[in-house]
């Protein structure tokens, strides 16, 4: 996959290697997009620079969604998990299967329940256009099977981690991270009220945090926020332990 | 490692599973700390927690300085160079080497060059702490070896990464992303200026972008941002493309 | 005027009480608008909340763009120019006159320099559309007259505000503040490198400020950051002392 | 009084113009700070650029407490208010008096109610400091009188606004605001239940907001958030429009 660059309107394209390409700014012929020439003119006039793409671009690609949002999530769950490229992680939700393709890139093998079947269908495709070989797909609820399953560190993207939470967690190792994430304040409280009166001594709520995501706009003549890439709210991020 | 958890503060302690142990909050007995007991009440009256340790928890212990800031950039960064665990990074300055140990964990390798030899070693502690096998530290100035160098990602915690980028790229994979870590708006601009000037064909600014880290304190009484850990700024990240 | 409050879609409607009044979510007769019901469904079913109105309201019925976003910062440079309703604002630029009808709401009286006719228009029509008697608007460059005026704060609304500040400011009294609002830190820094290559001794740059505004939704369901409302960037605040 | 600003530490002392002056950068003679001299040497060699007072110098002088995280609300909450100079101001709790003393500034009557008489006395001293003559402080609870006052705008500083909001507000004109001071998220869920259960028409939630106020370094040589200043949470924003 080729990254096209407009440098007039900062845009992004991404070409397949196949055939001409067209966009709003106009258009390049095969024998154009596989010269060796970096900077190229569009046939509407648009100078382009042409790149390689990266697994960055890969992701931007095949998923839905605003991925460039869940970046900032997403990295910060990684870092914070505790673990390493031999870990395994044990997730549920998410539909899209963007943060089980982004967790495969980086550990051992990653174990993803998804309770709906035409959810599991997108995940199944992006893990393949991924070429991952480490994604173990189950279409069932998580809850069904927590009590037998063990990981380093466990990711419930779900409106209700409490179904999860309430079942054994005796194969969860201790001292291994449980992160929810959760869009509003009021299911933080019912998760933390639900901890504190049922599982005060097997999970602690180590760390509630946001994450926020500011781009900027520099060059010669300006330095500022770039208006159009405020981030909005996407969700909290709770961090339990097991205790 | 044993983490101890006080109920009380919220405060964390590290036990390195040896002898009593004695902190502000109270003192333990080795044999309570090595029983099979979660819950434990200090000398003073204090309840704990105890849990085994995680990789974060590792990464708290034998750094200095205030790591809680560095995960937010550290996580983003990961996320957005578009790699994965079959990965070389490049890097460069740094100084205690949390970078260093966190790509480390990771990333197939990392090459990593400091200019100063006390640098280097507190660089070299930190990674035989961690047991990392997979980075080469280089006690000299990148910039007088990148021209022969290759990388999927490179990484620039140096107040003028312009010493190395004036440099011949060409080993750096077409697509691969390079991030600059700097403080000020006006080290942004002069580099953004540099890369006009000279490099305008070769590097394509493609993000620039600030982490807001904001921890919030929930319990059944209150739901507010915390006060004490509202996060600093640290730095801003610019990545560059290159073409 | 009345305040139509939807209470199916959080919007509002502003009503100048004649006739019926119609909008996307029904309609409603002129007899209903004029009765004591503060509660009416409108003929397509939805429920509203009927309210007179305040000079906020008014604020935004009279005025274009984006008054939501201006009431952060205007609010904050009312509340650090150090004055109070004994005083003297001088102000230019800023187009719309939302500045000066704001201030002119607070203070005696309002200096409004506007160097386009157009704009002394629209100006114009908003302050008698406000029945403001304490405005003086005057169709010249301020730059021209600084130095024969007096002022308690000097509100600089435009993109060179040292074409003013280069001037004798002999009239404005010690202690007074500037305040110049300013998009891009680019701007800020020649502004700095103004003052302190010719008026340090006249010009202490006292505070540098961002205002953000972030909007909550919070109900017996959720309570989150409200995606549609979180506030782009507008303007950096230069608070200038005369010395 | 005088304001004495140090170029070495950018920190602001204040001079109550009687006899010599002393402070950790050093003394000045009664005999220089009276001079014409606007930039003085103290006597350990910092210079200093001297300056008259404002409104605002003084409100930090007598006020205790972080008066600059209080600016960033109390200015939106006038500029939100929907109010003039001719405005009566109904206000509860608070303390200190900041809030009474800037509102006094900027419109014609403010009334405080105040439970504390210890608060009061607090109250008084810094409205006399101000040479307030439109505040009139009443050591009693707000909700014994509401039902018999009227205002333009009313403001609940007190943890528990539902005792006022209970009361029959029949005085308090439609259309008019009424704006809660609350730090938690918990208390704001418990205000909004309140008036869905027992005042849906007569009070509609109009805006949930929090007011971040961030502080810039910038220079010749940098431009960046400045680390020391980044301001803590202090209370969301709550603004009722009565029906």
């Amino acid at each position: 996959m080729k990254v096209l660059l407009s440098l007039k309107t900062g845009r992004t394209y991404y070409y397949n290697e196949n055939g001409d390409y067209h966009c709003k700014e106009g258009s390049f012929t095969e024998k154009e997009l596989k010269s060796e020439n970096n900077r190229l003119t569009s046939n509407k006039g648009t100078e382009f620079l042409i790149s390689d793409s990266n697994l960055y671009d890969k992701a931007q690609k095949i998923k839905r969604g605003p991925q460039i949002l869940i970046t900032k999530d997403l990295g910060y769950i990684l870092a914070r998990a505790g673990i390493d490229k031999n870990s395994t992680i044990l997730e549920a939700g998410g539909g899209s299967g963007a943060a089980t393709c982004f967790f495969a890139r980086f550990v051992k093998k990653v174990l993803t329940y998804e309770i709906r079947k035409d959810h599991c269908d997108i995940i199944e495709k992006n893990i393949n256009n991924f070429g991952l070989k480490n994604v173990k797909l189950i279409n069932k609820n998580l809850a069904d099977d927590i009590e037998k399953l063990s990981a380093d560190f466990v990711f419930l993207d779900m409106p209700e981690p409490i179904e999860v939470l309430e079942k054994k967690l005796s194969k969860i190792a201790s001292g291994s991270l449980i992160c929810c994430y959760l869009p509003s304040i009021t299911q933080i409280s019912n998760l933390i009220q639900f901890i504190n009166e049922n599982k005060k001594d097997e999970l602690y709520t180590e760390e509630i945090s946001e994450i926020i995501h500011r781009e900027w706009k520099i060059n010669s003549r300006v330095a500022r926020p770039n208006h159009q890439k405020e981030t909005d709210h996407t969700a909290f991020l709770v961090f339990l332990r097991k205790i």
